[in-house]
């Protein structure tokens, strides 16, 4: 059995961005020397996600203009405010209180999720027709760690 | 230690459709011969979903037009429209300009998630009492392949 | 290699709850005795979901009353009822019609998904800065399985 881990840093602009990264992960499986097996490629960050789609640039800019509309910059709390047991409605993101302007950024992280799985066969990253493997950054600026880690034989 | 790949393919009609993998998958464990584990179970295409839950008609149809809500079949663009700057809009999903019809899939595709990983437990598929694994499709038609990987010992 | 299982019982109050459960797969990885691989940390039901983000009362706050706005309690169908043909619409969720009344917390767990991969490194869980694991309840009342799987070695 063999594990193998390969990390990289990411450096984005601000604000929304996609990065194509099917070639980095196939390179740590490549590494990794396994032939059949798993890889986990997941965002080390919590503004941040990981999505298998086409590498088409309408869907891409979709996708960002999409999660936008549902977690958007400012919140606008509902009438039936569910969350005021937990702390005190404020208006705007109640993580915004501590001097963060994010809170959609986490938001956007949850729709997206921050990790896939791909199933490695015959050494190779074993992905579909369109799938590729992309990074979504909410929230930029600062590198971000993203680990990838092989399992199998 | 062992892995095994059994695929599969799932021949869907147009549309919005969901159906029950959960016996496909526990042959897949069987043949595996996997008695402590987990077993990945991964949908190959960008409008396709895979999730865990409760096989009620009532729940897998509200699914189906909550997801239609979130991820309309045409799209309004928003005053902001963040993507403008990856992509200038076009009134509609930008994805529908070379011709396309089904951006709405790949958003749908990105809320439920294409794969899920299930633990195998005593040589069985370790689920909870309502668990049960389906596979949802968006954009049907073209026969689509599901990986079915397990990994343990 | 390696494969170790841990389960534990959680139990919360009715209505929407979260839980930091780090400490508790952290305590599923010592146990296990693996030095390089994963851990699958699975909900076993379907109206939960697991979550890796920030320990920041005011994020889980916003992401409980927004999962609320996306997921709402009560659902509107729309005008094109896309899941007609499915099963007729009853004007509200039609899992309800049953005598059910948590429609909104299966799609709650579709939004935040059920399950989690963590890598571990040198024993330990590979967390971002940022990053603990918590679980979501939608519906409480009744005790809920979790279950951690490590596999490495």
């Amino acid at each position: 059995m063999r594990v193998f881990q390969r990390e990289t840093r990411l450096r984005t602009a601000g604000g929304l961005t996609v990065t194509d990264i099917t070639d980095e992960v196939q390179e740590a499986v490549d590494q990794a020397d396994v032939s059949e097996g798993m890889v986990l490629v997941s965002a080390m960050h919590i503004t941040a996600g990981v999505w298998v789609n086409d590498d088409e640039p309408g869907i891409l800019a979709d996708a960002l203009e999409w999660l936008d509309k549902l977690a958007p910059a400012t919140w606008q709390p509902p009438p039936n405010d569910v969350a005021r047991e937990l702390l005190p409605d404020g208006g705007d993101y109640r993580h915004h209180r501590g001097g963060e302007d994010n809170g959609d950024a986490h938001l956007k992280n949850l729709l997206i999720g921050h990790q896939v799985i791909v199933p490695i066969t015959a050494g190779k990253l074993d992905l579909g027709p369109w799938q590729q493997i992309f990074y979504y950054e909410f929230d930029g600026r600062r590198p971000k760690r993203l680990v990838m880690k092989a399992m199998g034989e």
